[in-house]
């Protein structure tokens, strides 16, 4: 069973748009079994559509594609399906009604161009797009592969297809053959020190799994994959493997499924019955969003500050005036007493903390673009540390954000 | 000029890890004039990844490859290389001392598999990956096409591309045709009705330029497209035509630029000389991260608190308990407080102010998953709406934030 994604628009190739519905459409179609062979990211060009489309409808049963449905000029995909499927544009009252409706809902007025997205051809059958006016449209052919054509915009996608393609597609290929994925998360030990404790284990797995190794700042992602015909063989299989993995690894497994680092804690955080506070300058919030990006993080999550002028790091943190003036707020001294402000003021037991240079301006002489100073704080603990990131200022927030993190866990397992 | 990008791994298919590699390198290759023609996304499969290399070797000039150079069973893409581009593999000193220092720096220790980072194949020209072990390895098909190999790690290649390989790119093929961008950014009107507003200059665009329409939640970006051989002749048509369509939307451009919502409010806000603070609970720091993602944000931004526990809005941004007690956390009159206290323990004229149900637990009666209460505060004037966003936890977080953001700038224009 081939799956083929075709992701079409001048956007994702000129770097504007990064495209997250081929991963959102990969995680939905993981439970049947179905993986996906080859996404194909083409530009809003009909020979290249074209191509794209015929190509990978002889080879995948399913091709999904995403983007170029809008009543706007450069969106030319569905004269393209019209001109490989045959058939004619037809008006179809209903997804004009279904238009009218959105275009209410949204308070904009209903004109011309977006009355156009009622012209379906004639070849298609409509899904509906409950949160868009694109229509989604369903292709057969002859030989039985589908198309399935569906808007760009990653919302109104991931709705469609999980509440109406994916059920459609199910009964129209019922799986034959499952896969299933099991995650271990490693800290400690490099991917290439971990491949050889691994070693004569992973040699010995059976057919159907594969390991494979992620390596991400500071973890190490492990990724058991498994496929086979006999679906409660294989997953009391993969979950055997997946034990006996996380016992190879008990020094460095820091979490048993694919959770980011943000969950790990959280989860640490629970077991411990201890809550959290941030207080942020240079991260600017991020650390605060990835912690409450988690679901169920407030029974953990106090909550933080942003102390991005001094003004905040004194009046709301209690940063000594005295502190900011004779070390600097990128300083030890300053970040240690961020630690303890944000405690203070949340009546949190652990806290993070961070004071830096993320540029590109900023700099001063002995701390570059790049100099961030991490606090850690848990009941009789802290440690404050500077680090030095490379890259851009994202990179660099990015960075300093994940290394608090994971700061905290490490100390956390000791 | 035909640029192919292939991207390779299986976490990109399963939808584990998001392809931003292929972005970056556009975004990098922009200004020489060339443009991505296709990103094909396959497996960490020898005879996917071989198929992929030759036909877009040869449809394209240059082919770059990221991903599937590490030294576990995974990453199997030298191997191909090997086999296609011949030659065999040498064990290179200065690739082995450099993996040496790499690993050094890490604090990790060295072993066999890490060295094999130093295997070569004999046919490539080694490039430096000044931040990882793998080497980036340059290809030469008799014909002239080129392919140039880099790891999967982000921060790895962009560096690499951009120091390395784009200038040695440049040396190998000079431009021959520029291609140019430029943007207008819109909020209040939809898609198709500028698409009206504008058809009779779209229409007269003259060959070589084209507009591309990108709707987003609450925005319009419009995007001139341009192609020409006189880099100076189009450089000032480019302008020329800017301008004009800046001037046929005087009353819906927000930005002059490609910029986020949160660059277009820190530029109004540097231009009215304001100061701005923010006071989350359900958005947990991302509106604070979205405006310190923005260089030079100091200037306006102070700073701001995720009040995500009761004790926080009260403790800290003063929120009266009474208040909490009579109308709830997720009310107009705690937001209005909330924004009250940021803008006071702050020192900001402006504030943004957010509070609601991000889910998916948390739901009361009348207020599902989805109801958020946003403030905005600007000299004089202040706004609390009750929304209600679809879809998962990070979307309703995402919509919350944008909206909160859009709604400013709005309120800033009048």
């Amino acid at each position: 069973m081939n799956v083929s994604i075709i992701a079409i628009g001048d956007e994702l190739l000129i770097g504007q748009v990064t495209d997250t519905n081929s991963g959102d459409l990969a995680r939905a179609m993981e439970p049947c079994g179905w993986s996906v062979s080859r996404v194909i990211t083409v530009h809003d060009d009909a020979r290249e559509i074209s191509e794209a489309v015929r190509r990978e409808l002889d080879r995948s049963e399913i091709v999904l594609t995403t983007g170029g449905l809008g009543p706007t000029k450069d969106d030319i995909t569905k004269g393209v399906l019209l001109d490989i499927f045959g058939g004619t544009l037809v008006n179809r009252p209903d997804v004009l009604e279904h238009v009218n409706r959105i275009m209410a809902e949204r308070g904009v007025e209903m004109n011309e161009l977006t009355a156009t997205q009622a012209m379906v051809p004639s070849s298609c059958e409509v899904i509906p797009n409950d949160l868009g006016t694109a229509p989604v449209m369903w292709f057969s052919r002859d030989d039985g592969h589908v198309l399935v054509s569906m808007p760009g915009v990653p919302f109104e996608t991931r709705h469609a297809f999980t509440k109406h393609v994916l059920p459609k597609l199910r009964a129209t290929f019922p799986p034959a053959e499952f896969i299933e994925h099991r995650c271990v998360i490693t800290a400690g030990l490099s991917e290439s020190a971990i491949a050889q404790r691994l070693d004569s284990w992973e040699k010995g797995l059976p057919v159907g799994f594969h390991l494979a190794y992620l390596p991400q700042r500071g973890l190490v992602r492990l990724r058991l994959d498994a496929s086979g015909s006999d679906e409660s063989k294989l997953h009391s299989e993969a979950n055997r493997l997946h034990s006996e993995l996380v016992e190879l690894l008990p020094d460095v497994a820091v979490a048993k499924a694919d959770l980011t680092p943000a969950q790990i804690l959280v989860e640490m955080l629970k077991e411990r019955n201890l809550t959290i506070a941030t207080a942020e300058s240079c991260t600017g919030g991020t650390i605060a969003s990835l912690i409450t990006s988690v679901a169920g993080c407030s029974q953990v999550m106090k909550g933080g500050v942003v102390a991005y002028s001094n003004e905040v790091k004194t009046n709301v943190l209690g940063v000594a005036e005295s502190t900011l003036a004779e070390h600097g707020a990128v300083s030890h001294a300053t970040v240690s007493e961020m630690l303890r402000g944000a405690m203070r003021i949340t009546g949190a037991e652990t806290a993070i903390a961070t004071s830096g240079i993320a540029g590109p301006g900023g700099a001063v002489p002995g701390k570059p673009v790049g100099t961030v100073v991490i606090g850690i704080a848990l009941p009789g603990r802290e440690l404050v540390v500077t680090h030095h990131f490379p890259g851009s200022r994202q990179a660099v927030v990015e960075r300093a954000s994940a290394t608090a993190i994971l700061g905290l866990i490490k100390e956390l397992r000791k």
